[in-house]
């Protein structure tokens, strides 16, 4: 077993099939010896389960504004790493999140239209420099992933909030991608699973030489 | 009625007396014509209510880390402002907390040794340049509080931090009234109520100019 292990996070829009992919991830590393804890965010711990609750909830009477919205992604972010990721990675084990902090940089920044130095500064705070070791992106154009989306018949509060909405978010995670291509491997993500499959398996073994 | 309300904050350690005030500031303002809106913090609207019950969790497994703890009170302050706090002033009327951000600074900043500059990254971004008119803070000396909470009989998650935590605060509060003369007005709150609600009359009254 590795001294530390790897903190790997699958990102991208609504119904690019990430969540489809975090047992893909897990089983590429329980093959070469690794334990493997999987989580998502928000979330992830009892109490940062509670702050995904706050996030997720639907008050006909008071809508939850930006900035609060935002003050809970790192809250709940900083109780994760603090209290499962950080322990974890310490003992050898790999950490696989759905979800991590090229979330925020693509709906609270290029969604909502938040300013990236003020994300930054919360990041900071909540974080310092913690990053994951490798980010995959499945990237599907925005018409592919609200297709999925209605076909899965659900949606929450940040689903409603219409096309553009995905638009900006698309462009938001993109631009980071490419602007940080070491940290951020992009996935093609329109094929049907097992296609998205294999792309996964091997980016994981070029890029972390396993 | 005045074109904009004011914003009076209370604040002190547990025990302090200042929740028993509240009345006596609204009274105040109400007989010269204002209508008025009491809050609390971390609280005052419904969502903000659920991130507080977050706060206030005591969980066996499961300890909310310093920095999700100041987080949450900045998302909890982000939603009271923007959806109560402003609109109501912009209506001319007076809102009064019990509890704001000298709170954090005093809690979060001296009790958990949160450096100060994090704590002001977090409120740039939370709430900007937005600040109380006039914020009145009750002195006690740390152990006359602690035999008040005593005497009270509860105590919270924040309270069971012992007495140095407190003592911590204690400076924390005074260092920041003493260093901001103009904005924080300091009550002698170890007289009965009466001689407090006295003190409070007179100090809105000299520096509201009321």
């Amino acid at each position: 077993m590795a001294e530390r292990g790897f903190f790997i996070t699958l990102e991208g829009g609504e119904g690019c099939g990430k969540t489809t992919q975090v047992p893909v991830v897990a089983e590429f590393f329980r093959k070469r010896g690794f334990e493997v804890v999987c989580t998502r965010e928000p979330g992830g711990t009892k109490l940062a389960e509670q702050i995904r609750a706050v996030l997720l909830t639907k008050d006909p009477d008071e809508d939850l504004c930006d900035k609060s919205e935002l003050l809970l992604m790192y809250a709940a972010r900083a109780q994760l790493v603090e209290t499962l990721i950080k322990p974890h990675l310490a003992q050898g084990k790999v950490v696989i999140s759905d979800r991590f902090d090229l979330s925020t940089i693509a709906y609270q920044g290029a969604g909502r239209g938040i300013p990236l130095a003020e994300i930054a500064a919360l990041r900071q705070v909540a974080i310092g420099d913690f990053a994951p070791d490798l980010t995959l992106l499945f990237d599907v154009p925005v018409a592919t992933g609200m297709a999925r989306m209605r076909a899965r018949g659900h949606a929450d509060r940040i689903e409603q909030a219409g096309p553009e909405f995905f638009a900006r978010i698309y462009h938001g995670f993109m631009d980071y991608a490419q602007s940080h291509p070491e940290q951020v491997a992009i996935i093609d993500a329109t094929g049907d699973i097992a296609q998205v499959s294999a792309l996964v398996e091997q980016t994981l073994t070029q890029r972390l030489k396993l």
